[in-house]
């Protein structure tokens, strides 16, 4: 059995660092790189691509919305799907020429923040992005959340998926992520998350806070590395799968 | 006899538009896409890219200083060349990717502004930009004024160049620009320009203010479209050159 | 019997100019001064208090989101009432200094676009934007529309308000104005919008589109520049109120 | 006997940190705030000024050039001395603003980066500078260092000024600082720059790297707070001179 660990990565912005992204890049086998627009910037983007060359980590583009102040996480109305598409074009290009600059390349797409939820709420946003992943690169892979609006409308618009799975969050039974706001949505321990995460990928099925099993294969597990408590948990994650015979791959060798 | 006409195009940003582009698109030949750090964005961009390709029109990238407040136009010391090399990768990927989206392709580079003339000053820059057009894509044509060391780099680099001239400006000796500041050396009257451009064409070399004469081909001459009178002008120099049996056509479709 | 004519004003950036400023600054008697975060800088800051102070008209400041390119129209959530109210000082703050180097007076201020509209939706943000104005300097006047949110908001935290009109709006039965995309929302005839404005003045009240009447004593009718019709609009209204005896002069002047 | 500490603060932007602000606020006297221009925003500008006032540490506006993708380190050439002007104006006016609201009140000035090195080479900037902390409030306090073209200007334009010497660098025979290209131009050793400081106020003289002794009475020291190291360095100058019988105290309470 194989699974991915993706990451997102890069999100320092010139004379600001952030997250450990070097032990990161240690523990994932996908690296998805800030394009500039939430965070991240030309140099960071190729850096990021170089090292993850060298550990042998696929890279994919992580486009947000031009947000920077907000760091992609603010909801922000009044740009029309066509423009959201263009948007999403741009920064997938951008990434694929820093990567290329640097001897990598682009494998997949994982939209950011809140525009991937806003998608997931909108079919005629999760339709642009989508459309905007064809029109650049028809064999470039969306990272999706399973049974959600991004992942109807690329096998509407026809480019490849792979469904995700957070290693430290609860799910609904409609298939969405448990708020934030929710006591108990947000999993702090590592050994408990990656328990959790061996028997979504052994039981092929989610499991939500209600009981409910959700039957998805899962092809890739998002850890995070924005602290050093994130760190430890993605190690933990790694560890847990290795031990129990499941390879970590990026998804893109597949 | 054939030649290109290029010009400096999709300069608006957001709510603010910039020149006739319209207008440009319908006397050029070839059209320099402002990349978003100067000034451009998406979907001024896939505007641009869309109209040029209905009207036969090929795209160039025309990356400059993350720059909005200056318009590229600022002298900005600070980054190191593989900083801008990154850059300026970041930009003509992007551009690439919202040309595909637009159903067009970009077949070159022409570097905006300040950083176009510093990279003709410092060969390290000059070295750089190279460097990051061929990592992206070695077939593209960096478009050179003659003589000067971006021309030198992209020979040295191994990417191919074409060679221009302004259609609007005196030259010195040493075959640069003759400064803005000097009385005369830009030319107001658009039949002078025009009657200019020819005779540089017809004896195939840039006569400078001295009055020596430096031979070169000519592969496209820039006009611009900022203001009425710059459009007037271009317009002016496309019928002397159709007049007097010169093809306008893209230097890229040769 | 007088009012107060007030205008978004020096809304360019950088290198891209927007609307005629001369042509406005002869007709308001107030005008809203952009500060930088959807549109502005601080030359264009500077020049607009400079003309404005040469012609004897108020000055406030605008401010609104830090979204350049949504020009302060999008919608964005996500900032706390306490980020939002930090952000006001601070575009407020700059304002006053620009006009101080201007050798004018900032007297009121005027919230921006989408921000505006959402405030008045919005209580806890209505009170930070009060809050922020009071924090700053409480004598300055904050431009609300009669009965919304923003009005009760500046009244509850105490500041001074001024009410305003639309020259060019509908308005329905709650005080609000129609949604743009109805028919018939937006006013185009200058002589109609003159005619309506004036019966508002008269009356001492806004008829609605259903018909009724919403008593109001109105300080300030706000035109737009933004195009050539908006300013002969503009210049319309102006001309019907004199003509009817009506003086048009600052609101901060009383 | 009484001196100054000021440290650059408040250079986080958005959701990235940078430094130990709290750590050096209970160490400094006098805290210098970016105004989110190469750093800070609104938010951070708030929480600065609020734990400053807390802890009874002066604030100061600390503007520099719009390049927050550089931090202000960038040399750029380009901006006319009249828009330098309104820029810095601008910058005071939102750090006033946002310490109002704060309960604090900005008492000085001090320029940052690159601007600050660019001004005391060039005296149209210097004199631009001084005319805006002029027109924004004339009792505002302009840090310069001595001997260099911002103390002249502010003398010329008459504005008060502070002398300021910087804890971890050599200096040259004309007053300025040595390279940081040069071996040794910065002190790593917190017990010698602490000592070269106590020895600097007690001479009353700057002693450069040629041993010259220039004659000087300094009024306030640069520390520094972005690393571990440097916050080390700060507190261990605090002890040497509070051992010494030196008073730590903002220069603006004189």
């Amino acid at each position: 059995m194989k699974v991915d660990l993706n990451c997102d990565i890069g999100e320092g912005f010139g004379p600001w660092p952030m997250g450990d992204d070097e032990a990161m890049l240690d523990i994932v086998s996908s690296a998805n790189i800030a394009c500039g627009f939430h965070a991240g910037d030309p140099s960071i983007m190729f850096r990021t691509a170089e090292i993850a060359k060298s550990k042998g980590v696929a890279i994919g583009a992580h486009p947000g919305f031009n947000d920077l102040h907000g760091f992609g996480r603010r909801v922000i109305r009044g740009d029309s799907p066509t423009e959201i598409e263009r948007m999403i074009a741009y920064q997938i290009g951008a990434m694929q020429a820093v990567a290329a600059l640097a001897g990598h390349q682009v494998t997949y797409v994982k939209v950011h923040g809140s525009l991937n939820n806003m998608a997931n709420e909108d079919e005629s946003l999760a339709l642009a992005i989508a459309r905007a992943i064809k029109g650049v690169d028809a064999s470039l892979i969306n990272v999706c959340m399973p049974g959600l609006l991004m992942e109807k409308a690329s096998e509407t618009v026809g480019i490849p998926v792979v469904r995700e799975f957070f290693a430290d969050r609860t799910y609904e039974d409609d298939g969405a992520l448990t708020s934030r706001r929710k006591a108990g949505s947000v999993l702090h321990d590592a050994d408990a998350a990656a328990e959790r995460v061996l028997r979504t990928l052994q039981e092929k099925a989610v499991i939500t806070t209600s009981g409910k099993r959700i039957p998805i294969e899962i092809d890739t597990i998002c850890v995070h590395g924005d602290e050093p408590s994130a760190v430890a948990m993605a190690r933990t994650v790694r560890a847990k799968l290795e031990a129990n015979g499941i390879i970590i791959a990026p998804f893109s060798g597949r």
